[in-house]
């Protein structure tokens, strides 16, 4: 639709926000079940391919293995198997076309194998990789007393940033709701919280207290290194409950983190995708992304998009995949991408809303530019 | 548009949320009542015609009546009279093409009017009709004392189901709102809440506790029968207060409910359907219905079923009309869902996002399939 | 695509909400400033032109000015101060085609320059301009005491009214948030909390005593004196938390005001429109705006329209601009409205939901007549 210079599909495109892949072989319930937010079986008598995911897998997928778009899922899957799943996945990488991939590493297996490794990863999808950490997994991971806790957290959290890492992730979302006070916890309510932990015997950390001192941290490093923060928001698996992952619910620690300067990048967001980018718009340090929304809105990623855009300055969004375990997402979130903001933007033009110069820069602006600019790459 | 074996237009659905209706001859202004959400007259100078549901009474049911689409409200008004409400009835359920009807019977009137009959409705629409029975009517029957209420709820639930329905009901939206607990209360809570009710006279249930306890007690009935269970959400009448009636507020009871394997149906969901729609893609035993959102989306219904579709499986939806007093309700609802769908699965096709089989899959499934396979018709 | 008497750019507009404009000379950056809800510099890299509302201004401002649509916003800037800003101004207001504007008259500056007052702006715009008066602004002029407070703001709102205001404002959404219980505090309550006010220096009102206190004044004065209460809701400025700027919060303090009678204006809503648009359903009382939403909404004008129209009856909704400083917004609010409704509109009766004929009649109930009979124009 939209054509010439600066059109979706000519793009390669910086994914700000994904995972590595298996290419270990998978059946096809293993295979099925990464195509749901869900973590449980699927009801009786569905499946996770009769989705709006499930038929943009359908559409964009089989073609990258030699079959026709919409060719039936026991097709796909018998020529995946055939191919063997690490040419399936260096096929299907190539063809999402991505640039540099931002990888978050907190999630490090997916139906129980591990994933590539970052250098893997980038080998097979033909791209650049750059790190970002994840804060409750690096919090986690430490062994240490309650009285050593805070700072042996911010030693780790600045220590996995000087490693190399391009930003910082948080999943509050999932460990408790953001439906946080914004203001850091005091000393003592953080060793108090940190000590009840360890008592319960340590593991995920779902404490408010603890999650806002992470938090506290992530901030303190990010400005020092100038990094960007990232938070989960909106719909995910069943970990989380939806309205209390609206990213309003975080107004309060926006504003404390203003006078930072640290750039908060509000991933997925949606059904409160509105929400984001009217934060968005009215907070200069924040960002949206649309990442896993774009995939799983499917034949909808259109109208979705556009949503977004109503709200959200242009220099604001950014485009990422969030591919996570099937390389089948990575290329189905690039190709939603640029499909669905072509279509877009071609409306656009077509009411006459938008000249050809400004969607093509309007394109270039969220597939490229914006992550450029805010990681510094 | 979309055309051949099993496009919307062609398929006999299966009604899985409606009422029973009036034939009794009703004024202009009763009919109109009928036509919002609203139970308070109109404010001055409108009329409930004059909406989005308004339009889609005046698009599909003069037909019915032999007049053209979008004659005046005033002709069609005429003509109803004219043939007389059993005659305009007959007709307009029969234009509806319903091949079965899940009939709430927790409303037995409308406009001060008895409703039809269950077996009269039947007849009238050419449908076989199996009811649902709501939850509040039933334990609001009971006249026994408070230490008898918690085990007689039960036992008149349990006969209600037994005496043949296939699901049972819960308005706790209207009653008090979904932001409850989700573990059942305590035996003592529950009589204390029980004497406090019969102290005040009885009447209305409204009290969280006995409320809960109700949900418990269908949870209990409905695993042992394996029947489903029904759950307003969204929007209605002014009883109830929209932002409470959100879907996701009932995250808690979800869970709980999970182990029991009994099927919860959200009704309608609207503006919340896209929040109905992740639960159940993320919970096995989550269904959707867009219910009453289809009829009143009016010129939008396409808008809106597709952001039902966007998180939602396909095999997790469910057909339904809420028609209730009025015939047009039904037939509305019918041609809504049937025009919205096709029209949706036609801008997909042509997108290239689906191919013409997926689209009669998919369709297929929400018209009859899956209320099919969740309520064992 | 409309055509026919009553397509939407045919008639001349009542702006039922918006403020006077600048005629000074802006820089760059304080024209820019006026593009954003956002009351902080722009993010490095970033520029308010580049957004939904950027791009409406690019299109329909530039013709107003005698550049093509789309001109570079440095060659509009260019043209804007060759003109001078009397002039422009004088242009762009006369494109807008308003009839009347309802002025909310609370904010008397932008940029930190004074606006034009009611009479010179009416001149400018030619068109005839009532006052809405600002219930805050007012409340925070006085300079009594505690005891005084009270009587003093029914006094000073009730003069305001009666020299010759329209309709009543609230900022509610801004000072507290919309989720405060709907009755009034007692006596004793508000003689505290304003005392502790006063205590603390006065300045802005935000105690949720006095602005409840505040509202029920409002309720008063315009039930006697037959008069509408506007009321702030949705998006804004970053001094507002949007999830409690939903109007279903306000639902406690409906139902305490529907015996009054009092019109109540639900401005602007996003993205919590469907919202407004239910409870302009249900309430007879209660009417929803798009304002502020049709502007922003830039190239998704129509669908953003649409969900409003969804839930809420064509003779409850009203336009208005919620243009501010820049008469840019004027124009745009008003060609964003008569374009966006046209295309919808289009589009339903090309679908065949909706005749030519009832397409002129929602137009004018929404441009122009349903302002006409909520405030007694």
């Amino acid at each position: 639709m939209a054509a010439g210079a600066g059109a979706p599909e000519e793009v390669r495109l910086i994914d700000q926000h994904c995972h590595s892949v298996l290419t270990a072989e998978l059946d096809d319930t293993e295979l099925a079940a990464l195509l749901t937010e869900s973590d449980r079986p699927p009801a009786p008598g569905t499946t996770a391919f009769d989705s709006a995911l499930g038929l943009a897998v359908r559409r964009w997928c089989p073609p990258a293995l030699g079959l026709p778009a919409h060719a039936p899922a026991a097709d796909y899957l018998a020529r995946r198997r055939e191919l063997g799943a690490p040419e399936a996945a260096r096929r299907l990488l190539a063809a999402a076309g991505l640039d540099t991939c931002l990888l978050d590493t907190g999630l490090t297996a997916a139906a129980g194998r591990p994933l590539l490794t970052p250098e893997r990863f980038g080998v097979l999808a033909g791209a650049r990789v750059r790190e970002v950490v994840r804060l409750e997994t690096i919090a986690e991971s430490l062994a240490v007393g309650a009285a050593a806790w805070p700072s042996a957290v911010r030693e780790a959290v600045g220590a996995a940033v000087e490693a190399g890492a391009v930003g910082v992730k948080s999943v509050l979302a999932y460990r408790y709701g953001l439906d946080i006070p914004g203001e850091r916890p005091g000393r003592l309510q953080v060793l108090a919280a940190a000590g009840a932990r360890l008592g319960a015997g340590g593991g995920r950390l779902t404490d408010p207290v603890l999650l806002r001192h992470l938090l506290g941290v992530a901030l303190e490093v990010c400005a020092e290194t100038r990094r960007p923060l990232q938070l989960h928001t909106g719909f995910g698996d069943p970990d989380l409950t939806l309205h209390r992952a609206d990213p309003s619910l975080l107004t309060d620690f926006i504003r404390v983190a203003e006078p930072s300067g640290v750039p908060l990048v509000l991933l997925h967001g949606y059904p409160y995708h509105r929400q984001a980018g009217w934060l968005a718009q009215v907070f200069p340090h924040v960002y949206a992304d649309l990442g896993l929304t774009a995939s799983y809105a499917g034949p909808q990623v259109s109208a979705v998009l556009g949503e977004l855009l109503e709200s959200a300055p242009f220099g604001k969004v950014m485009f990422s995949t969030d591919g996570y375990g099937l390389p089948e997402l990575h290329l189905v979130g690039a190709a939603q991408f640029r499909h669905g903001l072509g279509a877009l933007l071609a409306a656009w033009r077509r009411d006459g809303a938008c000249s050809a110069a400004e969607a093509a820069r309007l394109t270039r602006l969220i597939a490229t530019d914006n992550a450029r600019r805010v990681y510094g790459l």
